[in-house]
């Protein structure tokens, strides 16, 4: 494989420039451990600036890490947590969530990757009844897994039912910067403003190293959180080197910049490949991914010059996913690669 | 607090600049996620290397993350993990390893942070005892947390008396580096060749920036580590910036050079304090820590310039540590504040 | 309620004089703890002459701790468990198999509450993918919770299929009597002789007062259960008084007839039901449990004379279930109860 | 072994006869499973005729359930457990605290089973520093696992001491019934009334035949308990058969007759063997144990008569248990054995 010429995630990318330099400079000196730095201060001070003044972070070191702390951080093992069944806490983590929390894990059918009050409301009948899970957390991902993006309104709409029904709010915000560019909206009116009561704010798919952060936008919440950080393996010692990225991030709008440039490369993807007789866009695309039914018989060819995964073996269903630096180079190439192979 | 005037910590250490080199170098293009790329076939080599070619190895996020994945990989939840009532898994993890991997910790007593199999055989009565939680592992500190190093034939000892009884040896290793260059022996000498079975292998406290490696000895027991790091939330997606640092690490001999400078450090702190009256060096100086009893009334004086740790207030031993970059000008400086601190 | 008047639960009805009896006969002078004493070892060998020379049975207090620790006993954290959307172990357990194995439970959508090969397939997709947690079991419910039993070529389809995949095939046989009685086969043919390796074998629902025995039909399975068991709190000091219930329990058949019985009266049940117009029969009435689709309004005034739980509220479908000592003169009395109401 | 001959353990009886007529006095007609039944209604209001109005009580099946349910609910995973080496939660229950809390046991030296608040003050250090586990819980075992008894004051003392610092009292009441019987005082006197919060509440060491009843002193502490006791594989079906015993256990001062007696028996015994000359008492003799070193070479030849545990071989030092229907003749004739030993 030649790893530069793919369209299958956007984990392969490297770390941006930008905030490369951030990690260089933090690289001087000697600092407290565990947080205990100027650096993780003023990073944190961003994101408060992002989120609300009474945000409340917390950097762990990864994806699955921040989803399952934060879940944990705000239920018992009796609790049930609620997502869509592509939900990554379902699907990809291996179980972490359930070992972790101890929690149930009830997941809905979800063609487009959301889930919506209609569907939680049921599981409602629960409540009460000692012999079963207990539901607690609504967890969705925004966006979806499929790349499509939650209005604002439908978060305050599972908000406030969460809220009456005495549940939380969980995003997994992996890729929340692709939702806030797709909506032109600050990462808080997608939040914290619209009643999410935990997030899992990522950023190494958008051109952070690693490092990831937990937060949560009533104080209280996260009151244990140091020490469920420390027992769930999270707490980095160099906290400076996961601060400086996400300050650097945070700068400049950096964060809008990249995922709006994956976006529009998405877009532009989408917009080629609608124009091939023969191939279907299969979501809205809204984030940072297409999905696509190609000619299941092209595909063998396509993928000899281009990476990318088949999300569904039966229907030959794509998932094409972009990064901040894609060019549009790319997209060309690869689409021409595609015609070529259907061609044959 | 001024960080850069401090014996408190080798966490508060900078990167390396080779290290660092290594981790720009590899921020070049894209390469696929979650450790298969180049960068990790390369730096898995180099580890092998080291370790010996049946050594299986995996890389995961932090010093926590590999001690605990690698005591759940080889025990059953009824089991007992044997330790140093000293050791950082008994102590410094928050209740991290009894929580993921469900084990019982039975922590001996050990004024110098060694375990003999005298202190271990007593524990063999509960085998086969339904009621009580079986001992599966034996687990070191190599240095233990006072700074000692178990010699070979130590090692050995234990390894061998843990196999005649079906037990497994476990190291800690966070800082394995210093103890292999106060013994003047490679690193595989001290690990597998005298028996080891699972070692946690660090070097964020020697000049790298995150990132450890769980080496299983033999092969086999490592199988089902992928899935158990993935659900121990300790699975990089961009695993080749772990992998360079190793690469660096283990090129030209970096991890010595690091270890030794910070051993000669503490032997030269050790020395200059052991010649002042009034100040006890209370363990043997073999790694980097020095552990001396200072006079209480001198430490506030002296914190004001450099900041250290306590060890044990009743008795007012502190805890010394010094980097890969601690400097000759360093120690001096410090002597000379604890002795104008004392002289008042 | 006048608790003798309902058709809610087998779960509650009395002791069956004969083992009642066994249990007072039980209750004289001191003998060991834990399972030492002659009641077990004698119902141990009942349970051999049931379940084959090699099955390895063990005594634990109630069905849930049956499931729960005989699943962990066969599986690692990482794995999955697939089961039926409608399982005990899926719904009405409160999360304790997630909890106490730390596994992911995958549930597959069951209108009549069994789980077919063609189902379970697609999910072996994840084998190998350390993303996923890895099918290892298949769990299903003999009978089903629908009251439909399993012939046992269905059973050694699914155990064949497991094994050839490495999963194992594990049985919730809480009513495992019930489905024997109906299958006419004894109870080892239904299990152990068509590929069961674990298995949960109740009696509380048929006669007993307490006490359920985990069987595995491989020696090898078990050896860790004693060790599961205690910590897992399912260790009875007083073993002999569930001992003591399992020997009368296999004595004489009381097991098939108490049964037997029931599915009679399941039948005779069924029957009444099925000619009153207005009433639909929803599942295939094999065990002792008749699911019925009762008029919506007049189910008030039955439950003001018998006792039954709404299974479905949106179809007014009840769940109908006999004991061993459910009567002729019950089941008039009850049908002729609902003809009442529904004349009104 | 003829069981009947023995002074090995309290768990080895039968079951009290007014307690098995409670049994089987329940054992009529349906009742509703799962403790929605008018014995466990009544035997719920025996207990808090007892322990107090406020008392919130659960039934689950055994001392092991009642121990880590208990703590369970009043701790979450970060969390640490204070107790005496010796205590059953820390030696006995084959690692299930840790399992099903995941918390860290801090286990405190303690020759006489009792702790002091002088060893748990250091202990405090800990608190607020995230890479170690959290004092939460003091459990105390009232008697002690080597029969000593805690005075109330003792009791209070420490119940001062947790709620000062925002702990709470746990006590392992297996045998407090004997314990109460010793102090000449109510059951609530030696409990709630001195500030403990949650008690473990057995019977089946004292005539009953399985149960325990988890009790929390303020009413908010078990909101949770039952779903975690559900969760935890405690919740009984037939719950009646637990209350029931109860019931019987608490009228006519049953459990106070019983644990006098089998107390009267242990200072009997001790008596008797006070006076033999190379025999030593070790401990005081509270409750229905009586330590005692025995001559070495004479314990195999008095075990061929009477069994018992040898509780440390280095000093052959025994543990000797009375229970409720131990006979002074029982007595006679065990020290008549050891005194024929010891003349060979």
């Amino acid at each position: 494989m030649k790893p530069s010429k793919h369209f299958a995630s956007d984990n392969f990318a490297p770390v941006h420039p930008a905030i490369f330099k951030a990690i260089a400079e933090a690289n001087t000196g000697h600092v407290k451990a565990y947080g205990d730095d100027p650096y993780t201060d003023a990073a944190l001070k961003k994101l408060q600036a992002q989120f609300g003044e009474t945000a409340d972070a917390y950097f762990v070191f990864g994806g699955t890490g921040a989803n399952v702390l934060g879940l944990k951080t705000v239920t018992e093992s009796h609790h049930a947590i609620i997502c869509a069944e592509s939900a990554h806490i379902n699907v990809d983590e291996c179980g972490a969530p359930e070992k972790f929390t101890g929690c149930k894990i009830l997941a809905l059918p979800s063609p487009d990757g959301k889930i919506r009050v209609e569907q939680i409301e049921p599981l409602l009948a629960a409540v009460g009844n000692m012999h079963h899970s207990q539901p607690k957390v609504i967890s969705i991902s925004q966006p979806t897994e499929y790349g499509t993006v939650y209005t604002p309104e439908e978060i305050e709409t599972l908000a406030q039912f969460a809220h009456q029904h005495e549940l939380l709010l969980h995003v997994d915000g992996a890729r929340l910067c692709n939702a806030a560019a797709h909506l032109e909206m600050g990462l808080r009116d997608i939040t914290g403003d619209v009643g999410v009561d935990v997030l899992s704010f990522g950023g190494a798919k958008n051109g952070m190293m690693f490092g990831e952060a937990v937060i949560f936008f009533k104080r209280t919440y996260g009151k244990a959180f140091p020490f469920i950080r420390k027992q769930g393996m999270q707490l980095f010692s160099k906290m400076r080197f996961i601060a400086a990225q996400f300050d650097a991030y945070l700068t400049n709008d950096l964060w809008l910049k990249n995922a709006r440039h994956a976006n529009d490369m998405a877009q532009l993807l989408a917009k080629q490949l609608a124009a091939i007789p023969g191939i279907t866009i299969t979501q809205p695309v809204e984030a940072n991914a297409v999905f696509a039914i190609l000619p299941k018989e092209a595909i063998p060819q396509i993928q000899q010059h281009y990476f990318f995964y088949v999300w569904n073996e039966a229907t030959s269903e794509t998932r094409l996913m972009t990064a901040f630096d894609t060019t549009q180079r790319d997209v060309r190439g690869f689409v021409n690669a595609i015609q070529t192979a259907m061609k044959h």
